[in-house]
C-alpha cells in the first residue's frame, strides 16, 4: 500500500501537465481508477514516486538538451560507448537513468545509421527506443514476456537482445527478420507482422502463466493506428474480463501507424477513437490544470489512501470527465499519458506496476513521435515510415529509377480512369492509401475514397453495404490482409452476390516483409466462392484491363491480384482507361509444340522468359495467359490438352488454387483419362523467408529456369534440365 | 429546433427511471449529448415529446396488464384481428400506440403457435415484437432500411412484409430462409447468419445514399452478443468518424444472444462491456434519480435550448458521469436506456430522430427481455433459443430420441477424457458453450475452459499465446465461423507452427441455418497452410481417436472436421479415450476391384453405402477412408491408383480441398499420365438453401445412390446409372 509521501507524488506529477507538443514534450503520469468490476480484485495503484524538486530541475535539463538537438547524424558510424557493454538485457540492470537514456540515443544514432545502408522501417523504431530501454531496464526477458504488435518497431529491442551485430543484413536474404519472431530469439516472445494481435497473444499468455502457477510478466505494446483493429477491442473486452495481469502499452504517435503516405502527403488518423485519443492528450495539457492540481494537492497533506482515493475522483470530474472511459469501459485499469520519449517516467511507471500484486490488465498510454529525435523523419510527410538506403545528413533515399511503375500505380491510374467516366466508383481501403495507391484516387476524388482505418472485416462489409445502394467499390486490400477480411468476403458479398470488386495487391512474393506479408493462397481461398470472378492480369496493361473488366461486372462480386514490384513495360491503354475482357477468356501468347506452358498472372511472364530459354535449344513451346481462374477458359484448356502431350500450370500462389481448378476442369472432361501428361508449378508447401523476390522465387523453384528445366524433364533432356536449375 | 415545452418533456422522462427488471420493466429515453467532434455537424437531440400525465396513467396501465400475465398460449390457432389487417408495413401506419401494442402482442402469439409447428429461432423474435412493430410503424420500408443483424430475430419483420403466409414452412426446404435475405424481400435490406456485420452494412447504405443525394433512413439492429464482435467496433469507430446519419439500435438483452446454454444451465454474459452496459441500465434506475431530475426539471420552465444542453450535461454528472462514454469515444450519439417493449417509447424515440436532420451516426439503447411474454422461454435456462416443435402451453419440445448422440458430444466426452489424462488440455469457444458441446469441458475444467465471447480472431491469437505457455489449447469453432479467424490462424498460429488443435463442427450441410452456417471451404481454405495437419474422422469412434491425436499433436497445428448430426453408432473407445492415430495413415475398409472410392470425413459412410447398393448389382468395389488431407496417405492413394481403373474422391466440401490434394499427388508422382481415371464428388459450385440436411446433400449430388451411379456411368452400366439417380 502506497505511504501518504508517495500518495503526493502521483498527484503532483499527474498535474504537472505541460502542452506535449509545443513546449516540453512532456506528460506526467496520471493515474486513475478503473470503475470497480464485480470480480476485480487490484490493488489501487495510486502512487508513482517522485521528487518534485528533483523532477523539475531535470525537466529543465531535458527540454534544454533533447536529442533532437544534440544527436549528430554525419554518416560516421556514430560511437556508442554504453551499447557497447550491453550485449543482452541482463546488461542494463545496473544503468542509472542518465545512461539509460544515452544508451536510447545512443540506439537511434545507430539505427539511422544502420538503415541508412540497409533500408527498413526507420520511424516507428526511433520512436520506441526510450520504451524499449524502459521496458528492458525494468522487466526481464525472455522471462517476462514482450510482444511487439506489428512488429516493424522491433529494431532496438533486437539490438539489445543479442542481435546487434547481425542488423547489417535485416529484411535480406538470410538475415534477422523486420518483425519478431520466435525462432529468431527467446526474447521475441510472438511474432507478428500484421497488427492488432498482441493483446489476444499476451492475454493467452498471461492466463497460461496463472494456470502453470508462474510469475512472470506480460507486455503488449501496440500502437494507436493498430487499436483500430476488431480484434484489440476483442481482446481488451475478453481482458478485462477474465482479469488477469496483463500490461498494455498503447503506443500512441497520432497516426495510423501503417505507411498511409507514402505517395502523397500525412494522412491523419481516421476513426472517431483518435479523437477520443487526442482529447485524453489535451484533457491533460492546459495550464490550468496546473493551479487546479495545486490546490489540489495542497489539500492532501497529511490525508489517508482513501481520501486520496476520492479526491482522485473527485479531480477526474473536475478535469473533464472520464476521458480515459473507452478503455475503462472495457475493464482495464487506465495509466496515462505519459512522456513515452522520457526514460525516467516510463521507468517509474513501469517499475510501480511491476511492484503492485494483482493489478488485473493495465493499459499504459505512452504519447511518442514517430522518426522522434532524427529532423528529417520527424518532418517527412510519411516519417520515413519505411525507407531504402539513404543519405543521413538530408535523410534522402537513395531510390533506383525504375523504368516503370509498380502495379499498385498502374492499378491506382487506372481506377482513375473509370472513376472519371463513371461516377458510382468508389474506393475502399484499410489503412493503407499509400501501399494499395488509393492515395492517388483520393487526390482525384477525395468524396468517394474511403480509409477505414486497420479494419478489413469492416471494409468488405461497408462495400457490401455501398454495392446494395447501386455504387460500384473497389476494395483495395493486400493479399495477405484479405485474410481478415474472408468472411465478410464469403457472408456480405459473395453469398448475396453483391459486385463488390477485391483489387488484391501483393499477390505472391513480397521481399523483405517475408511470409507474414506473403501473398499465397488467395487464389485457393477466393475461387472456391461460388459467385465470385477470379482474375489476375499477366502486365501492367493487362491489370489495366482487369480494372475495366471489374468496372464493368456489376452482377457479382470479382477480385483481380497482382503482384509487388514493377511493370513489364507492356504498352498501356489511351488515357489508362482499359477496355473489359470477356469474362472467362484466356489466350494464347506463343504457339508452339508437345508442351503447354499455361500461366495465371505476371507469372506468365517468366513463362515466356522459359520459352526463350528452350528456343535457344530448339524447343518450342505453346504459352498462354489464363486470365482467369474462373470461371475458367474451358475451351482454351481443352485446346491445350488435347493438342500438347504436356500441360504445365503455372502460378504463384498455394495449392488449392489455379492448378486445382485447371485438374478438375481436365478431370470432369475426361481429358485425364488418356496419355496427357499434366503438371502443376505453384508455389512450395512451405513459408519462404525474406529475403529478395528473386532469391524467394527461386527458392520456391519458380523461375524461368525452372519453367524451362521442368520442360526439359519431360522431353527427356535430363542433361540440359539440370544444367539450367544450377546456373 | 426543439421548443421549450418539447424540451422539458425529455427531462421528465428521463429521470422518471424505474428498476427495469424487478417492478414495471419501463425505462424511459434518456438523451445524452456526444462529446461535439471536429466535424460533428448534428443538431442537438434534446426532446422527446411526451405529456406527462398521460405517460404516467398509461405506465400505470401497462404494468398491470404486461403481455406475460395476459396472452394465452393454449396450442389452438390464437385470434390476431389486427395482424389479419396487415399484409405490408404499409397497413399499419394509420394504427394508434394501443392497437400497435396489441398488434406486438398478436404477433408474439402468432410466433409462439407457428414455432410449435416448425420450429426455428423463438425466443430472439419475442424479444423484439415491440421494437418490429415500432419500426415498421416509424420507418418506410424498402425505402428505409432495416438491418437485422444475424437476423434470427427477423421473423416479425417477416410477417410483416408480405411473408406471414409462408411462415409454416420457415427454414424448410422451399420455404422461407430463417435469416433475412435480399432474394426473398425488398424489405430484407442485408442477409445475414454471422453477426456483427450490420453496423458495417449499414454505413456503406447510408453513405451510399449520401452520395447519390437520397434521403433515407439506415437502421442497424444488434444485439449486445454481437457487439462483443470487432466488426462492430470497427463499424461504430468508423461511422463516429465518416459521421454519416445512421441509427443503430443496440438491443441488450443482458446476454450472449447466441445458444451458449443449449445443453446445461444459463450461460452469463462474457466480456467487460457487459458490465459496462449493465452499469448503463443500473445507474438510471436509482430512485434517486427520480427526485434529482424533479429538482432539475423545475428549474427547467421556460429555459430556452441552450440552458437546457447545458443542465443536460449538468445532469449527467449528477447523475453518475458518461456512462454511455463507450460509444460516445466512438463518436456516436448516444440516447438510452429506452424499454424495448413499450411501443410508445420507441416510437416517440424513433420518430424524434427520423425527424431530427443530420444526427449523425446514433445509438439507441434498448433492453428487451429474450423469450419475453412467453413464460415457457422466459424461465428456460437457454431461454428457448432455438427450438424444434413444441407444446404452446408447457414449452416442452418433441426432441426425437435418438440411438446415438451428436458428433459435438462425442467430441466434447473424448476431449475431457483426454484432459482428464492431461491437465495442460483447454478448451476456447467464441460465445458457443452449448453448440461446441464445450459446456460439458466447462462443467468439468471450469478454469481451463475460455469463453471468449463472439470473437473468433482473438479466440484463435488467444489460443497461440496459450500454447506459447506450453499449454494444450483445443479451440472449438463451427467451420464457417473459422472464415473470420482466418488470418489469425495463418499468421499467429500455422506460420509460427504453434500446436493449437482446431476443433471444426459444423462441417457440411447443417440443415435450416442454411447457406450462411455450411461448412464448404474449411478445407480448401486450411489445406493449405504449410504446417497443418488436417484430419476428418469418418465415424465417431474415429473423431474420439483424432481428439486423442491432436492432443498427441504437440510441434505443430492440427485440425480435425466433423459435422452437425449424430454419430452411427460406431464402437466407441473405453471411457471416451481414444488412441493416437499415426499421423498421415488412411485405411482400406472395404477391397474391391476396379473402382476405388477414396472418401473424407463422414461421408466415407455414404461410400460405404454405396457399395452395398452396387454389390447388390454384383459390382465390387473399394472403400477407402483417408482420414488426413494433410500429409495425405500418399502410400495408400498410390496403391489405390495402382490397383484400379478408377479413383473417386469424395468429399462434402468445395473445390480447392480434399480431392485437390489428392489431384496435385497423383500428377506428381505420374499416376495421372497413364490410364487411371480419376473423378472428384465434391460440393457444387454454388451456394445451397436451406431445408434439411438430407434435402441438402440431394440437392449437391453427394448421396450413396449419386456415389454409386458415378460408379456405374464408369463400367458402362448407363442403365443402372440413371436408375439410381431417379430413384
Amino acid at each position: 500500500m502506497a505511504s501518504s509521501t508517495a500518495l503526493k507524488g502521483i498527484f503532483l506529477s499527474s498535474f504537472l501537465a505541460q502542452d506535449a507538443h509545443t513546449s516540453s514534450s512532456l506528460l506526467y503520469p496520471f493515474v486513475t481508477a478503473a470503475r470497480q468490476s464485480s470480480n476485480r480484485k487490484f490493488t489501487r495503484i495510486t502512487a508513482i514516486t517522485k521528487d518534485k524538486a528533483t523532477n523539475e530541475i531535470e525537466h529543465l535539463e531535458r527540454v534544454n538538451g533533447s536529442p533532437a538537438n544534440t544527436l549528430k547524424y554525419s554518416g560516421e558510424k556514430p560511437a556508442t560507448p554504453i551499447l557497447d557493454t550491453i550485449r543482452y538485457p541482463v546488461n542494463m540492470k545496473n544503468l542509472c537513468v542518465k545512461d539509460l537514456q544515452k544508451l536510447a540515443d545512443e540506439l537511434r544514432e545507430e539505427i539511422v545509421y544502420t538503415l541508412s545502408k540497409t533500408g527498413g522501417h526507420l520511424s516507428s523504431n526511433l520512436g520506441v527506443v526510450e520504451l524499449t530501454v524502459s521496458l528492458h531496464h525494468v522487466f526481464n526477458t525472455p522471462d517476462d514476456k514482450i510482444i511487439w504488435d506489428v512488429g516493424h518497431q522491433s529494431y532496438p529491442h533486437k539490438i539489445l537482445t543479442g542481435r546487434r551485430s547481425r542488423m547489417g543484413m535485416i529484411r535480406q536474404t538470410g538475415g534477422l527478420a523486420g518483425f519478431p519472431k520466435r525462432e529468431e530469439s527467446e526474447h521475441d516472445a510472438f511474432g507478428a507482422g500484421h497488427s492488432s494481435t498482441s493483446i489476444s497473444a499476451g492475454l493467452g499468455m498471461a492466463v497460461g502463466r496463472d494456470l502453470l502457477g508462474k510469475e512472470n510478466h506480460v507486455i503488449a505494446v501496440i500502437g494507436d493506428g493498430a487499436m483500430t483493429a476488431g480484434q484489440a477491442y476483442e481482446a481488451m473486452n475478453n481482458a478485462g474480463y477474465l482479469d488477469s495481469n496483463l500490461i498494455i502499452v498503447l503506443n500512441d504517435n497520432r497516426q495510423v501507424s501503417l505507411p498511409t503516405a507514402t505517395f502523397d502527403g500525412p494522412a491523419p488518423p481516421v476513426g472517431a477513437l483518435s479523437q477520443a485519443l487526442t482529447r485524453l492528450q489535451t484533457s491533460r495539457k492546459s495550464r490550468q490544470l496546473h493551479e487546479v492540481a495545486k490546490g489540489v494537492t495542497n489539500k492532501l497533506e497529511d490525508q489517508t489512501h482513501e481520501v486520496a482515493a476520492k479526491m482522485d475522483l473527485y479531480m477526474r470530474e473536475m478535469v473533464g470527465g472520464n476521458e480515459a472511459c473507452i478503455f475503462e469501459d472495457l475493464g482495464l485499469y487506465y495509466v496515462g499519458p505519459v512522456d513515452g520519449h522520457n526514460v525516467e517516467d516510463l521507468i517509474n511507471v513501469f517499475n510501480k506496476i511491476r511492484s503492485t500484486p494483482a493489478t488485473g490488465p493495465v493499459l499504459i498510454h505512452i504519447v511518442t513521435e514517430k522518426g522522434k529525435g532524427y529532423p528529417p523523419a520527424e518532418n517527412a510527410p510519411d516519417k520515413m515510415h519505411g525507407v531504402v538506403n539513404f543519405d543521413t545528413q538530408s535523410g534522402k533515399q537513395f531510390k533506383t529509377k525504375a523504368r516503370t511503375l509498380s502495379y499498385t500505380q498502374y492499378f491506382a491510374d487506372s481506377l482513375v480512369a473509370e472513376a472519371q467516366r463513371d461516377d458510382k466508383i468508389v474506393a475502399i481501403h484499410a489503412a493503407m492509401g499509400g501501399g494499395t495507391g488509393l492515395n492517388t484516387f483520393q487526390n482525384q476524388f477525395p468524396k468517394r475514397c474511403f480509409d477505414v482505418g486497420i479494419a478489413e472485416q469492416h471494409a468488405v462489409t461497408f462495400a457490401a453495404g455501398l454495392a446494395t445502394e447501386g455504387l460500384k467499390p473497389f476494395c483495395a486490400i493486400y493479399s495477405s490482409f484479405l485474410q481478415r477480411g474472408y468472411d465478410q468476403v464469403i457472408h456480405d458479398v459473395d453469398l448475396q452476390k453483391l459486385p463488390v470488386r477485391f483489387a488484391i495487391d501483393r499477390a505472391g512474393f513480397v521481399g523483405g516483409d517475408g511470409p507474414t506479408h506473403c501473398g499465397a493462397f488467395d487464389t485457393t481461398f477466393m475461387a472456391c466462392l461460388p459467385n465470385m470472378v477470379v482474375m489476375a492480369p499477366s502486365s501492367e496493361s493487362e491489370l489495366m484491363h482487369m480494372v475495366a473488366t471489374a468496372a464493368a461486372i456489376d452482377d457479382r462480386p470479382s477480385c483481380f491480384r497482382y503482384p509487388r514490384g514493377n511493370g513489364i513495360g507492356s504498352i498501356l491503354p489511351v488515357n489508362n482507361k482499359g477496355t473489359p475482357i470477356e469474362v472467362g477468356r484466356g489466350r494464347v501468347l506463343k504457339e508452339g509444340s508437345r508442351v503447354a506452358l499455361l500461366g495465371y498472372g505476371t507469372i506468365v511472364q517468366s513463362c515466356l522468359a522459359a520459352s526463350e530459354l528452350l528456343q535457344v535449344l530448339g524447343i518450342s513451346v505453346t504459352v498462354a495467359d489464363a486470365r482467369f481462374c474462373k470461371p475458367l477458359d474451358g475451351g482454351l484448356v481443352r485446346q491445350l490438352a488435347k493438342e500438347h502431350e504436356v500441360l504445365i500450370t503455372v502460378e504463384e500462389g498455394s495449392i488449392g488454387g489455379f492448378s486445382s481448378h485447371v485438374s478438375h476442369f481436365l478431370a470432369l472432361n475426361g481429358l485425364l483419362d488418356g496419355n496427357l501428361k499434366w503438371r502443376a508449378m505453384m508455389l512450395p508447401d512451405k513459408y519462404i523467408e525474406h529475403g529478395s523476390q528473386s532469391d524467394q522465387i527461386v527458392e520456391a523453384g519458380l523461375t524461368p529456369k525452372h519453367i524451362a528445366a521442368k520442360v526439359l524433364s519431360f522431353i527427356g533432356d535430363k542433361k540440359n534440365s539440370l544444367h539450367l536449375v544450377n546456373l
